[in-house]
């Protein structure tokens, strides 16, 4: 039994995460309020797995959460693809005519920004989470009220979906990381299947810092497949870099990280992966 | 007088960026309700002037935004960066005993989550804008309804601020863009002043491709200030990169831009103009 703590109700989208992550094992899921708490969970209890968002092909990188994983001791040991669909649903006896308000995640509803526009007469409301909003609204049944979540959390509610596949980009993937203590990361995925690495590293505001570094990495054949500059807040001059890198043998990676580690001001391991 | 055209209400962040660039200068905001709005009065009268959130210090880029510039014909010839600070305000008469709704824009609400999730007798309900949210209430004398924005915007409305800076990271600063038809640049900042630059660029996912391209950027002297890699929707192995670009000699900038076109598999300048 694998215990997975996640920011969401049962149904966000986080738990379908989850459950694809881990899919024909047995999961526990642990819904905690904030991505604080996700953490948290993680640093009371050994066993705990953190499964969190950390990019959506529409709002970009989620800044927050990789600052509080740059932060938490935990190490990456997986990542999962997931396509957001939104569907907008109601109690059984509502319908069209009857709902006044949408209530969802903030992030959800600007991702249905043309479908509200086009049912200007729906009032949006911030939520704290999607499948929180569909929950709330069962249990309290509240006449009028709708929620924009996925569909799977509809059904888990047991609400009507009105309408289904209402996110205005169709394009709309999430990027999730599944992270656990350093000690338990062998029990959770197999290093030698590794072909994949997240790493930050600060470097000097210094003409061709970040080029040497990406040109090291190059001659040692790793990949780049993603890259985030950040301002080091309170340090205007320099700069975090986010960066995950692809690879076909482990040892070389291992070499070209102690390569640029000399270039670097600091650099941390985020973790080593096998790519989804 | 220069017509800037913005999206979101007067007082908003946008209509202060606006007002702090062109500081001095005679202007007649318009406001719209969208981005692309905001490229469309752009496309409609060639003296507007387009003026967008490019990234935020919390939120991080805005993607969208970013898209709209790439795909609108117009060039960047500014930057703006402003200290973002929120209020919390209601009418005159009310006060924290009688508010129990509080409205703003999605990003305003999540920037202000430690302080909403300590006053959880109000409901946090979105609007499409900050000080739109303000206008409103003011407008439609909405008693028992908060709104977040800026101070500007609260007073601008004649709001009573019940506090001010409820903002959960008080680093929070937007970059803003200024962005115009190629045509009108020269009128707007003389190119002989310019020391930074915005591209646009993609790859094919060839290893060291972006080392290859950096390597030849340092060569010639010219700093990066920011980079962003986003994978280029429906084609799964090939990347754009945005990249902001500091330099002494527009000369020499544009020699580096010569030498690394045949690198890249597109290329698009995005402006070039002062840093602020």
């Amino acid at each position: 039994m694998k215990q997975i703590a996640i920011q969401g109700e049962h149904g966000c989208f986080h738990d379908i995460a989850a459950h694809a992550y881990f899919s024909g094992e047995q999961v526990q899921i642990t819904c905690c309020a904030t991505f604080e708490e996700v953490f948290e969970q993680v640093e009371n209890d050994p066993t705990v797995i953190a499964l969190l968002a950390i990019e959506n092909t529409i709002a970009g990188s989620l800044l927050h959460n990789y600052d509080l994983l740059r932060k938490s001791g935990t190490t990456v040991v997986g990542e999962q693809r997931l396509h957001i669909r939104h569907c907008i649903c109601c109690l059984p006896d509502d319908d069209w005519t009857t709902v006044v308000e949408v209530h969802s995640h903030p992030v959800a509803l600007m991702q249905c920004r043309s479908f509200l526009d086009s049912h200007s007469g729906i009032k949006a409301v911030e939520a704290a989470d999607t499948a929180g909003a569909a929950a709330y609204i069962t249990q309290n049944q509240c006449h009028g009220r709708a929620a924009i979540c996925s569909a799977e959390a509809a059904r888990l509610y047991g609400m009507k979906i009105l309408e289904d596949s209402i996110e205005d980009n169709k394009h709309n993937f999430t990027r999730f990381l599944v992270a656990c203590r350093p000690q338990r990361a062998d029990f959770l995925r197999p290093l030698s299947e590794a072909d994949k690495a997240s790493i930050v590293f600060s470097l000097p505001h210094e003409e061709g810092s970040l080029s040497k570094v990406l040109t090291i990495l190059s001659f040692y054949g790793i990949n780049l497949t993603k890259i985030q500059s950040l301002p080091v807040i309170g340090h205007e001059w320099e700069y975090l870099f986010y960066i995950d890198l692809t690879f076909d043998s482990l040892t070389r990676y291992r070499q070209a990280i102690d390569a640029i580690t000399p270039l670097v001001k600091s650099i941390r391991i985020l973790g080593e992966y096998k790519e989804h």
